[in-house]
């Protein structure tokens, strides 16, 4: 997506150990104009795909979620990284390795929010190992629902989380897909989707 | 807001230590549907006021506060509630005591996105204490922005956290106010508005 690899080599920061700062407008302050052109974009890769339910984790997906499910017309789950006295003690559970924090945490689904009859798309910010998008796998695959696809917004590509998915067969679509990227330069380069 | 007050009738869960359970539709599965509903209801409660951003916190007030700035035409910066390495050492800090997970936790957002031009609409999904709202209204005065007002979904009217606002003449707008609830009825009596 032209749109979003221009905004990342204007806004991106490249840091030292594989982070990419897009916190101007994706995940900590967000342009929600240039959500609306994720929305249009995920539901044109999707075209065709029979799509009831969004799931997405917090906190950076949340956002990105919200916006794009108007263009399907579905609500949103989002799962909780940590245990709250809000959920009933009827979830679905995974644990799942942070990149950006450096730790394992749980991620939580309360059953009521899935079920066998779901079609769900995952939706999320950014991959790089993939073990996000493998946690809400996991929990999709525990519920009975059924994994339709994922839209990242943001892709590592010189990490192997897309590769795994892909390999496994799932259909997965990323907005932007970085192949490399130089701190020292700021030098960013996408793969040609 | 009627078509909220009945969601809340019909599909909220009241339970013991006045926690009144919306996560069916407001913060764990979201209609984004009824999203697009307080968003224009915000707008027209905040008529002729000038804001050019919105603030929100992690993780429930993030899915409103995306689909409320469609219809002010803003962006959203939510704080964050822990330390991040994405984040700069270059932050506004407060301290909040959270009503739901019983723990006080650093609210922080990155000086970046907050500046002195900006008028600032608060948006959160809930307010009782009001110690979130307060940890934001104080990283906004920290940063010389100005606060415009404050837009909460379902606000506890039986604790103080609205009233104290109030009384330091800030414009809170609450989409519904509940006075009274009672776990062993499940009865919700809302304020009159």
């Amino acid at each position: 997506m032209k749109l979003l690899e221009d905004r990342i080599r204007k806004d991106g920061v490249v840091k030292e150990g594989n982070v990419l700062k897009v916190d101007s407008f994706l995940n900590h302050q967000m342009d929600i104009e240039l959500f609306n052109e994720f929305g249009k974009e995920f539901k044109r890769l999707f075209e065709g795909v029979e799509i009831n339910k969004i799931l997405t984790i917090e906190a950076s997906g949340i956002g990105i979620a919200a916006i794009v499910a108007q263009y399907f017309k579905v609500p949103v789950v989002f799962a909780k990284k940590s245990q709250s006295i809000n959920l009933d003690g009827s979830q679905y559970t995974s644990k799942i390795e942070s990149f950006t924090h450096k730790r394992v945490y749980d991620v939580i689904v309360s059953k009521k929010y899935l079920s066998p009859d779901d079609k769900i798309l995952v939706i999320d910010d950014f991959m790089a190992n993939g073990c996000a998008a493998e946690g809400l796998i996991n929990i999709i695959e525990e519920s009975g629902a059924t994994l339709q696809g994922v839209g990242i917004v943001i892709e590592k590509g010189f990490q192997d989380g897309g590769k795994r998915l892909r390999d496994r067969g799932i259909h997965v679509e990323s907005l932007a897909i970085v192949d490399a990227m130089d701190a020292s330069t700021g030098e960013i380069t996408f793969r040609e989707q």
